[in-house]
């Protein structure tokens, strides 16, 4: 038996995050099992770990190796939000990493025994997980399973939104919330490639940390001169594609006037449907929970819309996605490292004074899961 | 000479909207000039003619035969707006229709000689037009230019939605301020063509308009079921794309949210970035001048956008566009029949009191100028 994470919402509103006993899994011809020794803490996985429960009313129970926290779920639309997970008990964890110690009949997956890999696909914050031999990366030589906690989440996501940016015929681009860990690969990402990025940061301290990485704009939106700054690294970097991880208030929409107004900059005749460069706004996070709010001063050729990764790779089809993954691989301790602020157990994860530091989802706090530490 | 109504905002944000004496043009080889006879007042013109001004600060100046108008830009952004305008005095009016009364030396301008004909261009708010022969439509025998007015903007924006919705790969369709005259010609095309339509509309009275006319699914959006009455029709329709005419407030997101909620009624499991059907809404209008706001309740499989029709018809190329035009001629006084609260002389577009109806873009107050009227 080995400890499994977790979570459930009943119909009456109440969440419980929990660790169940649950048997090692056998892994088909396929598959390989993975002893997990890291997972990240990612902003999506939050989503499922605590639904639209609200935290503040979060308690512990249970035993020091059995927590269990609750919390209540509002009633109303945040309770009908979950309608489909309702009384479902639903385990958490998009992508970890570890030691392959069991593996399936197949050569493929043969060949992975006692390897280090890298996997996606949910179920990680736990001590195992068996995983078709194509969702996992076979980590460098040398590479640990910290290192390659993160290997598919955030570095596909940020190779994607630069594989949207060429494939939608964009020259550059904006990214929000860019001081966070994927903003800082993607960072990595466009200087090591030369395109120019606008990173666009909500603190000071923010500005010098990207800057100290060598990022060459950016923008503070706490800033009072901020729309202009915005709209000056626009105009020079001709970027005309963003990706913003805040989803809510008015940046997305800020971000078209923008870029409007830097085309605008030299064009050369009055249109009054504004100017026929197409602007495209991805939303892929929700970080700012307000609703999300523009005025339409960006002409007829705009577009918004959602981004989400599985999607965008199911798109670009499996030989194009490998490539994306081997450079992932290549490139794990460099331009794809992660930093982690606290390496946490299973039983960790539900501390309420932990909770409270990971579910912020600040820049510079975020914390790796290692399943395989006594709690 | 003859008369061609002008609009002109200057640098210290007045407009001054007034008649103008221009020579009448003299058409190149492949050209026809036209007396115009007719030329509607659409939404898409009142943006040209009184730009950012606020109408309430109009005043009339000038002769009866020569009337003038001037009312005041707010300064800021209203002002800024109209920047790539300014002191520019343009001509108005989209489209229009009249006899061709020269043509150039081009067998194709020669066999529109005598003939009454539909163009579209700009500057149809005057005596006479020239225009390429490219940029006009030949009427069906019997056809007046009063029938023929509106043979462009409306016919293949409708046209143009039943396209979109098939070439993205959606069944059937939305569409809101559907009792205005495009909408009407809109349910007629999906009725012949038996494509589902949900028409929304703003009041009960546009509910019994559209039902007259044979429509199925009607929603108003004043009732206070509306989202569970959008949420019915889509399930029933299957629509997963909308052309949303208002552009401002909250309906946009609204149809994107009963979408999400009509797929996830038939959902086998729970997927917390919702449904991969994606959902689209194009914004073609502006009719609600507020800013555009949206809950984010719709999954991640989402987009919002400009959708103007000259990008369109430039993306779907220049057979696909004839193949409608051809169909907006053969069905002109059917499925493509508009009708005009009012028809006035040029002068009279100068008129305070008619101006203050038309400009409200109000269903049922359309108006049509006829240049060749006397005022």
């Amino acid at each position: 038996m080995a400890l499994q994470l977790r979570s459930l919402i009943s119909k009456s509103g109440q969440l419980e995050v929990s660790l169940a006993s649950v048997p090692v899994p056998a892994p088909g011809p396929d598959e390989v099992l993975i002893r997990i020794e890291g997972s990240p803490i990612n902003p999506s996985d939050l989503g499922l770990l605590f639904g639209a429960a609200d935290m503040t009313t979060a308690k512990a129970s249970g035993t020091p190796e059995r927590p269990v926290v609750t919390a209540t779920v509002p009633e109303g639309a945040a309770l009908r939000a979950m309608t489909a997970r309702l009384d479902e008990s639903m385990p958490v964890g998009n992508e970890g990493a570890g030691v392959v110690v069991e593996a399936g009949s197949s050569p493929a997956a043969q060949a992975l025994l006692g390897k280090t890999v890298a996997a996606i696909g949910g179920a990680m914050y736990a001590q195992y997980r068996a995983v078709p031999v194509a969702q996992t990366l076979l980590l460098p030589e040398g590479a640990t399973a910290v290192d390659g906690a993160s290997s598919f989440v955030n570095p596909l996501t940020a190779l994607g939104m630069v594989e949207t940016m060429r494939r939608e015929g964009h020259k550059a681009l904006v990214h929000t919330a860019a001081a966070s860990n994927l903003g800082q690969m993607l960072n990595r990402i466009c200087m090591k490639d030369g395109i120019a990025l606008v990173n666009i940061v909500r603190k000071p301290e923010q500005v010098d940390l990207l800057k100290g990485m060598g990022a060459k704009y950016i923008c503070d939106s706490s800033a009072p001169t901020f729309l202009q700054d915005l709209t000056g690294a626009l105009a020079e970097t001709g970027a005309t594609i963003a990706f913003d991880a805040t989803g809510g208030g008015k940046l997305g929409g800020q971000i078209l006037g923008c870029m409007e107004a830097a085309i605008n900059r030299t064009a050369k005749e009055y249109s009054r449907y504004g100017s026929a460069t197409h602007k495209q706004v991805y939303l892929y996070g929700g970080l700012d929970m307000r609703p999300t709010e523009f005025v339409r001063n960006f002409g007829m050729a705009w577009g918004m819309g959602g981004w989400l990764l599985f999607p965008f790779l199911n798109k670009i089809g499996p030989a194009a996605a490998e490539v994306l993954k081997q450079r992932v691989a290549s490139e794990l301790k460099t331009t794809f490292a992660s930093h982690y602020s606290k390496e946490i157990s299973l039983a960790e994860v539900l501390d309420l004074g932990t909770i409270a530091v990971y579910n912020q989802r600040a820049t510079g706090t975020k914390y790796l899961i290692n399943p395989a530490k006594g709690s």
